[in-house]
Parts: structure tokens; sequence; C-alpha cells
């Protein structure tokens, strides 16, 4: 085995947000539950954000309410600004999940502000999680380029993930937020940013067919947590299959076949992948649910 | 740049012989002319096998007849016995490639043959193309996992992969005929088979989202031609987006964006593939055609 990497199973959250069926909380803390039966020790599981802005996320308090808290799991939630974090503090998460752009258009058109103003947020955060005793990773969006900036500049990226480790938060993640990356920019940033000390992860959308070996790239350059979706939920629910959080349980055939430890279970993760489809109504487009593991590649010791 | 990897179609016949929707030999034809339009400078564009056996490759004469044989590509036709070459080679075909399989179960399954007896052909064949004046390929089916007998030693494909170099064909192609393949495997295979004067390739499906890491991994370990098929088609036309090739755009997108040289205009690639999918008649499950390149990642220099 080459060492134990953390699959944060970002379903919840960022998979069923866009999704036309609206789910109920206890539908969506059932699939909290079942990713945790699979192996699953991180999910982020809501997001508190304006009902009216983000429908399908409404009701984070019953969903943390009906999820089974009893079994070892860190139980995570986005949040975008103070209030958001109150709720979630209230609500009695385990982690909160600042997304911070790093491009001032992304800034403007997701969470109405700016990079420094973003940047100040994401640092008191830090600190306000520290002090309240609950986790904190700060999650910078569209590291690997911007739907309306275009490409973003490396330096530009590592100059405000320095500033956002100097704050000492638990974990820094690298978002693709719009899956246009490839492996040189991944090998590039984690390589750049990874040492003793430093939790740095990264989050791939398989928008174009880059997200796994984005994946492998990021592991093999010092990162130790992935983000993923079962099913690979996400994105534009107008073109299934297309853009997508990359799939957990194809991420779980990937390194697992690699020889890294994950700790999941393929197959309860591929049953999970076939509930949620039902679910929303909808193929997924993970591949590793259908297709299966027949040569137990998956099963390298 | 990081130096040339030269992408092999073979959209036209890996990819369109599940099809259901029979294409007219004018209208492959045309396919491949839009390839090669495109930058392609290998085209797998027939195969010579029986036609009661796979309709869809019917008419292999009619289709070379209406390429557009003036442009500078090396057209490449399957072959899986003698009286297939031979009518390739009758057709004026530039390239044969014999598929030989590394398994007995595969060998009697797909092929009604045995391992020693596909090598001893591919050997021959090998030896014919050379004295005919052709070039000649030869595929390694189910080097990185069977249908019937699940895991495939590295040492039996290497064993079979050294006979068959020092036959001298003009190259070797690594095939993950069932998609089940990680870049473990593959950094295994071709960085024990990649020396100076042989050319080592790989053929990869993306059944189980693995196919691009493998892809990027094999070129990093030595291979220099990768083949794939323009929008990603080929596998079961029951499950539309699960089973086909790597695609071609998704491909050139990948490497580009690594500092590769493909010589391929993504441009004119993602139209062929927006036009193919017309003529097949359902989504093709390549990414790029749809996503586009929005952040210029396919033009680093």
């Amino acid at each position: 085995m080459l060492g134990r990497v953390s699959v944060c199973d970002v379903g919840p959250r960022d998979g069923l947000q866009n999704e036309r069926r609206v789910l109920e909380p206890s539908v969506r803390a059932e699939l909290c539950d079942r990713l945790a039966a699979a192996g699953l020790r991180r999910v982020e599981a809501v997001s508190f954000v304006r009902d009216n802005r983000v429908p399908a996320m409404a009701g984070a308090e019953a969903v943390l309410r009906s999820i089974d808290r009893t079994v070892d799991v860190q139980w995570a939630a986005l949040v975008l600004n103070e209030r958001g974090y109150h709720r979630a503090l209230d609500a009695g998460i385990d982690e909160i999940r600042y997304g911070l752009p790093v491009t001032n258009a992304f800034a403007e058109r997701n969470q109405g502000t700016t990079v420094p103003a973003a940047l100040e947020l994401g640092l008191r955060l830090v600190e306000r999680a520290r002090r309240d005793g609950i986790r904190c990773t700060i999650s910078l969006a569209v590291s690997f380029g911007c739907p309306f900036e275009g490409a973003v500049a490396a330096e530009s990226v590592l100059a405000i993930a320095e500033e956002v480790l100097a704050a000492g938060p638990d974990e820094l993640i690298l978002a693709d937020s719009i899956g246009t990356g490839v492996p040189r920019q991944v090998r590039r940033l984690v390589g750049t940013l990874a040492s003793p000390g430093r939790v740095i992860g990264c989050h791939f959308h398989n928008t174009r067919n880059t997200g796994y070996a984005n994946a492998l790239a990021a592991v093999e350059a010092g990162a130790t947590v992935l983000d993923a979706s079962v099913g690979g939920l996400g994105g534009c629910p107008f073109a299934p299959g297309a853009t997508g959080n990359i799939a957990t349980e194809d991420l779980v055939y990937l390194l697992e076949g690699m020889g890294y430890d994950t700790g999941v279970d393929l197959d309860a993760l591929r049953s999970s992948s076939v509930w949620l489809a039902e679910q929303v109504g909808h193929e997924l487009p993970g591949m590793v649910a259908r297709a299966g593991d027949p040569c137990g590649i998956a099963s390298v010791a």
C-alpha cells in the first residue's frame, strides 16, 4: 500500500445543489448515512446559504438532525459568509468549508464580493473556527481556470494559497470548479504548496475528461485529500453526464488500483450510486457503478 | 513542447463497428476525410472481416475507394486472418493492424483461435507486410484484463510482446480492450517495453473513467502512439457514454494542455465530433466537443 488518501464525498452538497428534482432533507440524510456505511469518513453534507438562492439545499438543519451522528464521520458544510458560519455552528457541524474565489469576476458573480474581501473573510473564519473548536477548510474556487476571466495564473493562486496557509486552516483545497484543468497545472500548484504539516486537497470536475488524471496527479504530487461525489453527480442538470464532479466510486477504483488505501467499500458505494440515480431520476455519469471490477484491479494489495 | 505524440483515430473502425445505425461506405469515407482535414495523420479506416460477422464494417473496399488518398495520412485496416490481409493489400492499404489476444479464452471467443496460433499468425503477418512494403502494427488485445479470464499477469503480456518485437513490426500496441486498466499497469508494461528503436503504442477504453489517466501515463512512460476515436465512439450501443474508446478531442485537449504536440486542430476535430453524433443519431461520450476550451489550456506553448 502506498498510503491513505482521504476522500470527501461532496455529493449531498455539490452534487445535489443543481438537481432539478429537489430531494427532501430525510432523503439527503439517507444519502449521507449510506456514504458513511460505505466507509466514507468525510462527507460535505449541506450548505448554509440562502434557501431562495439554492432551493435544493434548503433545510440544512433538518438534514443534519436526521443523520446518524454516532458514526465516526467528519460532517462538513459549505458556508459563504458569517451568517452561514453561525448557522453551521448552531447546527453542530464538525467542519466548515469556505469557498474562496481566486478571481474577482468569479467572486463578484458567484458571491457578490471581491478577492481581497473574500480572503479577509476566509482568514477570519479560520480564526473563528479555531476558537469555536470546529475544523475549517478553505477551498480556492476556480484555481485552474475561470468561466469569466479564462486562464488563471498559477502565481496568483499560489500567492492567495500562501496567505491562507499562514493563517493555519485545517486544510486547503484547490478547486477546478469548471473542469478545465490538466495535470501540468495540478503538479505545479500541489507540488509547490505541499509540505509536511500542511494538508493540501483537490476538488475536480470531469467536464473535459481530465478529472481522474488530475486526481492521480494531485495525490502523486502530495495531496492527501480529494473531493468527489457519489455517481459523479453535479454540474448542469440539462447536460447529464457532461459536467459532474469526479465520481467517488470511479476515484476509489483508480486509487485502490494504484495501491492507495481509501478505506471505502467499493461494492457498497456502487449500491449507493445506483440508489441515488433512482432518487434523482436519471442516470449518473459515474461508470464503475455500472461496469464493476471484473478483474479485481481495485483490490490490488 | 515536450515532443510529438502520434494519435491514431480508430473511430471509423473500432468506433463504428458496434453502432446500431449502419453507416454507408460513403459516410464512413467522409468521416475519414474529416479526420484527415483536422490534422490526424493516422486513421484506422476499416476492418477486413466477414461482412456477416460485423455488418457495420461491410464494404471496406468501397470506403477506401471513396477516401481522398492524396493527403498525407497512413490509412490502416484491422485484419484478423490471412484472408483479411490479402483483401487489405489488394485494396491498397498503407498499414495493417493485427489484433493478437493475450489470453486463450479471449482468443477462442473473439477469434476462434489460441494464443500460440495467434502469435504464429502475427509473426507471419509482420514478415508478409515487410515483403509487401506495407506497415504492420501488432495490437495485443486484453493486455490489461480479460472479460473471460479476469486479471492478466504482466509477465505473460511482456513475454508475448517480446516475441512480437523480436520479429520487428512497425509498432506494438498494448490494448485495454475492456477498459479495466489503471496507470500502475500502464507504467509497468510500457516502462518495461519502451526503448530506442521500438515504437510502443497504447489503446484505451474509458469504461471505468481511467482511460485518460492511462493515456497520460503511457506517454510519460515512453509510448509515442495512442489510439482514440473521435467523440469517444465505440463500445456497447445500448449504454451510450459508458464504454467507448477514449475520445480523440478529449485526448488532444489533455496532451496539448500537457505540452505535447499532436498536430491536431482541436476546433476542426470538435466539429467532426458534432457531425458524427448527427450521423449515428445519438450523443457521443466525448466531452470537449461540448465543453470547449474556454481557458486556452490546450494551446499552452
